[in-house]
């Protein structure tokens, strides 16, 4: 059950109907899992802007920094062109370059792709080495090949699934979340998704409510350091410069949830929109671009804020104990607790 | 009454002796408040560092933009030297020109400033004009002036007073505010303190407990624009770098009282270390910095991070009902019922 | 006479026909010099992207920081909205809040501004302290309407003129200049336009000749400290991520005349397309922007480049002799003597 | 024969010994070269900036992003922490997954890091794949490992080697490049060191004489795109701030050369100090540094420009024309030719 099925909410606008990032028309996820003997413990997870050849098709798209102890790959290419032309994958620390390669191999081989020199691959992480035998490197091409091509519409599996296999958050099992924001026909009726991938510390609050001060684990009673990727989908006309400000917005939407960010966090936001995309090669000169202007972009911001607030919460709802690597062993969130703590502060409807 | 008055509480770490950014040692704060007459609500907040020369003895300092639609002043100096050479000077939008001129005036006044030809002057502003006749410009150079001479230790009035004087935030009177926090000696005994000026919407969460909904005000049932500025000093030794990262930290703290950064904001955050200061003029060619380790920072983050939520909540309880110019009135925050709605959420201890 | 009047040339790419920023199509410009006394060595110089209400029709523009001792006003906004809404003022140091000042006057009183109450004011600057007395801050606003009222289309004057009545140049009399390209049909037709305001150091070059070396004058024989402000117009629709890119290129065609942004420079480019506008309100939640696709904006990148090396030179060529306060007195470019060393390198055509 | 044998120079300040990057103190060069067959014409560089764990003593870093159209891994980190943590490592664009998994290798298996489980590669590229079969990825993690293990201080070699075999500048054969500048005493006695990888276009100028020009080959005349790696080391003690700022020089030294980074360039500074390291691990809780005051930098910005620009240079004398795949064949530049057009306008020395 996810924290809504208990009547949890998450600030005041409503979800699409999936609360998930697929609900971003056309946005695809895929998943492959590695729980393998008792050291492995990772995986990794593909979000697609569309079903068609990226790289030809590119996405508008930005990525926002919130702390940059990470090894994300892509940032400046799309820093300064202001397009997406690949999946972005999410893994380990230690298996970027594996999936980054990955992303090579399954763009160079695409139909349409014979002559394409130069891929800017983007590939996301955090750190599962606690639960995982990070060490030993064990996603492969193929795991990365395999989730690119499962990615499918639909609901969104959460918890220890993908990239979130092994991860932790706020001294729990943490995961994969996703959510998503669907704005009311007078501020545009646009779609904002959220999928992250939550191995982070702070001072858990969940709607508000300090569940980490109540059940006696926080930063810093204990060491909670880590990071947290947050990926941004929205089918809003948005370009580059506004799609960097929406991705900014997602961290304020961690922050919400308790998160600070420490010195050892790779936090990092990709904002994609579906609204439009840029072909590779077009006989025209120019772009047309029909996008939202600045004075319109707030109610997406708020959006991010709170679909990121809430991808995060879900990924502890879903994650389970887990034991791994080392016999460490790190304990699911005591969702019940939680949710009776939330019931005395008025916060389950 | 303050909010701590009430037992309300913020995060998990102790306060300084007088919860205020004057608990960083040396830090003075003085305030010109300008209410005259029916249209004139605005004023002048000053924060110095340190009680001497300022552009002899420069202290380390960086600046984060939350967002960047506002005139903060100055910006790209400290950036390139990490280092702030004036006092640093809040006040409204219009009135910034004038605020900077004084500050020029003040330093090239000084004794010992005799051959300066140059001063960076760090002016920041929130846009009062829904309470103040904005287009009047009604600060004056001396007004500035007065508050650099008033500027003191000791407690920080705060509220509808100096450059919060006719600031709105949640739809409520803002102001100014203040809080700091002492980390435990197992951390570093460090200081951080926040001052704010808070002219801003999104969600109001206070202590996470979501009161801007409960009392039916929040955007975007109603449009809640604007601003916040935010004041980080320190008695941490931290460098330029380290200090542009506490700085993002104070935007995350803006973002637990559910601040959004709505498109019309002018988000800036203005970080500055007491810990040493670097001279203007000097026979050595090299600065001597035992700086704190990367590793070592997070604890002040998660400070930042807590003094600035309360500092702005501090800002919300201490501003009075003002009305202003075209008849213009902005209602306080209903304080008793908010105390209320926390002790039933269980926050108030 | 101009550099080109000799016939040395800078790079491949054709002039415009006044080879000034005015060539493209619509930008003004406007001048006060303060020559006064034995002390007064100062003035202003204002560029306007167009005749109308910039505030009403804002323009694209962004703003590239090659060094940041400066005291550029303006730069956050517009780096987080994409646009300028006022005049381009350049002035001396410590001039900028009044000039500043002047910009909210001159945009509070135009018709159609009535509601105004915000406004981002871009305000640059160098130091010409060493003609000039600069701690007297004998520009007033006055001088600086006077500046926007006199902006005209046509030949822009160049050398101790506007902003450029007091500076200093690789050790020579500096000032204004300004210069242009007309890219052929073949690459767009576009304009780009340059003016500059120069007051820096290095080792001075002119289409290449190691002028500096042959006169005896460069860094660090002498010290040669300062700073550049560049601005850069053009025709090209571009939007503000690839005029951030263009304003870089300015800086690269800085570096061409042998300029190394030495530690107290502050050297910016603020760039400006003219092919569209933006309106501050409008009917529609859209901008529709038809912009050239990145593939295409090389020729500009060259453009800018060779525009600004020649700017700077153009600025040199103009300037005379003059003395000033403290009695200093600053020695024009020989420009005979520097012909001559064009002509046995072979670059006199 | 270097361009220094010819009797050409670069600017104004001295040269290191070996006028070499290697002309600093400890720092280690390695290089493996790829010329198989008809079509593979690639290979590695690799940069270190000590001999010891890397890992275990960090260095302080920086990157400028001159034009962000590349794939350089790394980015965030160095600029959130300041530090470099492994060796640099230059190839093709298309096997920068692959040297970084070897980089990941390397460190892991470094006697001391038995316990890393998180480390930030930095791996840049430029794009050799007119001569070079880049699809066919033929760079091998053993090709990295052979470059690092063969890593050492002396002269370095130039031209078609390591990642320099298959690249083209300014459309004639490119290549590796090196060059340095020892300050003297007065101004500090440091050194700087520079080594580029050249793979770009612009109207090429070679001591400021428009070789390109003169040649008949230049922009937009032909399409000459491409990406410049460029590497500094210095012996000053500089923190990561200045050390961005010294990297932002060296693209200064790239413009003095023509280039005019296109839309299609990838072109990255990476600075690094060698005068002094910072533990991974320690006891304290600060780092204590003595470090250069920002008012002492602006002859190390010099010498990077010089540097830099030399660099460039040597790269394209030591170039040697080369075929490759698809039958492609880059001619070497003229030197001869070259050498007579320098004579001519007297910059032969």
């Amino acid at each position: 059950k996810r924290p809504r099925d208990y009547g949890i909410r998450f600030g005041v606008l409503p979800t699409g109907p999936l609360n998930a990032i697929t609900d971003v028309a056309g946005v695809l996820v895929g998943q492959t899992t590695l729980k393998q003997g008792q050291t492995i413990r990772t995986g990794v997870t593909a979000i697609l802007p569309h079903a068609g050849n990226l790289f030809q098709q590119k996405s508008p798209a930005a990525i926002y920094i919130g702390n940059g102890f990470g090894k994300l790959t892509g940032y400046s290419q799309i820093d300064e062109l202001g397009t997406l032309e690949t999946p972005i994958i999410l893994t380990n620390t230690l298996s970027v370059p594996t999936a980054a390669d990955a992303v090579i191999d399954y763009t160079l081989s695409q139909k349409g792709n014979e002559q394409v020199r130069s891929v800017n691959t983007v590939v996301g992480e955090t750190n599962d080495g606690f639960l995982n035998d990070i060490r030993g490197r064990h996603v492969t091409k193929q795991h990365v090949l395999d989730a690119l091509q499962q990615a499918k519409n639909g609901p969104v599996e959460e918890g220890n699934v993908g990239a979130g296999t092994g991860t932790v958050c706020f001294g729990f099992k943490g995961g994969i979340g996703t959510a998503s924001r669907k704005l009311p026909a007078s501020l545009g009726s646009y779609t904002v998704g959220a999928l992250v991938q939550t191995n982070f510390g702070g001072v858990l609050k969940i709607s508000g409510v300090p569940v980490g001060v109540e059940l006696g684990r926080y930063s810093f009673k204990e060491n909670l350091d880590g990071s947290c990727m947050m990926i941004i989908l929205t089918d809003a006309p948005l370009d580059a410069r506004n799609l960097k400000r929406l991705a900014k917005r997602a961290f304020m939407g961690l922050a919400q949830t308790g998160g600070i960010a420490s010195n050892g966090s790779g936090d990092y936001v990709i904002a994609v929109s579906t609204a439009y995309t840029i072909p590779h090669e077009t006989a025209s000169s120019f772009d047309e671009q029909k996008v939202l202007r600045n004075d319109n972009v707030s109610p997406l911001f708020m959006a991010a804020i709170e679909a990121t607030e809430e991808a995060i919460i879900n990924s502890l709802f879903a994650a389970q104990t887990l034991s791994g690597d080392q016999n460490h062993r790190v304990e699911q969130l005591p969702v019940d607790k939680v949710v009776e703590l939330l019931k005395k502060a008025g916060q389950v409807h």
